[in-house]
């Protein structure tokens, strides 16, 4: 693996030389793990003009879960208490003779920033923006066989939590239970707290499980993912529990699921985000249900959940080969509850077979 | 509760004019709800000239636990998506004709800072600093009991646990368990990620719970905590595994005993911190083990799990009465385990009693 970070920290470099840095200090833990494989929550990277050094305040643990920074990396593990690696980092610029030192100054906080200005003075601090969330958007085949396989583990927990009975058991429990599958079939964790929403919550993107009971007729919607090496995936599904749908749930289920595969089918490469959105989109406003719609109807995912690209209304950009999305249009009636479908899907050319689906769970009607 | 919160930011106001600030922006999210009853954590607070106004950029929503902002709160919620209710905030405050805003430096990103001034150049930005931090140290009764239900939760959940079967079972299973059991004696969830280690793992402070089943001779040591209405308490023990434990681990057990107990004795309202931190640390350090301590031995809770006082060597200022701390001194030995023994209590006057225990799980070594 060390060369895909050494790799990476090139990139990155070539971006802050084009722009006049001769160094970089990436402080947001998904972007520390991309360029080092470093895991830790604290550790900051030091991309510096002599030699690229990782700071923790405390030795890395091997006991996190694929928590195995590159080794081509000097490892600079602070002494003393109460420290901040990005200060400890900036000092260490200093040091390699660096005068520019660009900073994700979306994610140091004003105070942060202040005491790495006061260490380090003669240290000219310039903003390095996106750049490395901009670099994590397009996938390398190993990072998309983690996603392959968390998104297999997530269909397994939810093909198993279908086989067992579900009235009278409330959403929070559900949700546990599905939390604890995902680890039994070997998750890191959740990839975001799960979702299970019952009846009137059903369809709400988002929705935080109540203590509400499963209840024959309700529509039951469920999201959850599975976290693998770093890497999350999103899988989302809707069901009806009882013998029978009713014919609203089935109309709505059937509107729903056209706007999904409008999504999923227009996930080429090249095509514009918005307009992936708005492919998912119109099924559903040209339904009447413009006011009912979520914000976006889908996103990256990646070493963290919601990752550029974004599929909104008003996104710029396109899409590109090897970029993994969320499609999860939905419709919530308020008091009354919706439907929610939502995959994880690699956009991938033509010519090898189209966008890959990494959920594979059913999107059937499935009556339970 | 609505008179609470409007006590709370009164003491806030008067800070902010004592330091010449006519308006606070509040963004840190348990600083919103400690001002507010706000739990989304998105919102941010105005503390303004003319009124107060809590600025959401989504309808708060019911349907999360205890999330009840104040009625007598101003509620904004935005229009248009993606937009920084802090900025909003800032131009809400222009509006009322404030000129210097006092914000939280230590929360704000540069970025976000950025974009308030941006938005609102006519204001001066000035830093709030710690100060709603530092209201929230000192707790009334309603926080204490809210402390105290989720510590009975905690307790429960781990009698329960130590009832079961434990040989053969994996820390990561039985940190699942014991979250489950939290959630269905009625915490809004667990008030931090479960820690369960074994053997060798047992007594690591945060140790993040790994595939190694329990075995006879173990050690085990587990830390968990429930959330209850926002507030959040901790628990700690250790254990063995088997009929009876050895020498050794009742030695070592019995040592960290006398720490904890120093460290819980030592806990009266005007001791200093770092004088609790000793009275805990030199009961180790004297038996030999300077080498295998942690940096803290105990730590403020509330609304965070780790709040303001820190129990540590190098900590300034005193306790008062109605601090809740933790007291959870342990040893852990490389490559043979440990122990840790962790309470929740809160700092009380001689006369009422003295430091009220909140998690009331014995604290002899079971062998179970």
């Amino acid at each position: 693996m060390s060369e895909v970070y050494a790799v990476r920290r090139t990139r990155l470099r070539d971006h802050c030389n084009a722009s006049g840095s001769t160094a970089a200090l990436v402080s947001r833990p998904a972007n520390v793990r991309y360029l080092s494989g470093a895991a830790r929550g604290n550790a900051v990277l030091l991309l510096g003009r002599t030699e690229d050094v990782l700071v923790c305040a405390e030795p890395p643990d091997d006991r996190i879960p694929h928590n195995r920074p590159d080794e081509a990396l000097r490892l600079h593990v602070m002494t003393g208490i109460g420290g901040d690696p990005a200060v400890e980092a900036a000092a260490l610029a200093l040091a390699q003779g660096v005068d520019v030192l660009a900073v994700e100054e979306h994610h140091l906080t004003v105070t942060r920033h202040r005491a790495i200005r006061e260490t380090a003075p003669r240290l000219r601090l310039t903003g390095v923006g996106g750049a490395v969330e901009q670099l994590r958007v397009v996938k390398d085949e190993e990072e998309i066989s983690c996603l392959r396989i968390g998104a297999e583990i997530a269909d397994q927990a939810l093909g198993e939590l279908l086989e067992s009975i579900l009235v009278g058991r409330t959403e929070r429990h559900l949700a546990l239970e599905l939390e604890r599958r995902l680890v039994d079939h070997g998750a890191d964790g959740p990839a975001f707290p799960t979702s299970v929403a019952t009846g009137p919550n059903a369809g709400r993107p988002g929705h935080r499980p109540t203590d509400r009971r499963v209840e024959e007729g309700d529509f039951l919607s469920v999201c959850l993912g599975a976290t693998y090496r770093g890497y999350r995936c999103e899988i989302g599904r809707t069901f009806v529990i009882g013998t029978a749908p009713a014919d609203w749930q089935i109309e709505l289920y059937d509107l729903v699921f056209s706007a999904q595969r409008a999504g999923r089918e227009s996930l080429v490469p090249g095509a514009a985000c918005r307009d992936v959105d708005r492919a998912a989109r119109q099924v559903l406003d040209s339904a009447g249900y413009a006011e009912a719609l979520p914000v976006l109807t889908g996103h990256g995912v990646g070493l963290e959940i919601d990752e550029d690209p974004q599929l909104t209304p008003a996104a710029m950009g396109k899409l590109d080969a090897c970029v993994p999305v969320t499609v999860e249009p939905g419709v919530h009636l308020p008091g009354r509850g919706g439907v929610r479908i939502d995959d994880t899907l690699v956009v991938r050319p033509e010519a090898d077979g189209g966008p890959e689906l990494l959920t594979i769970t059913t999107k059937e009607l499935l009556a339970l």
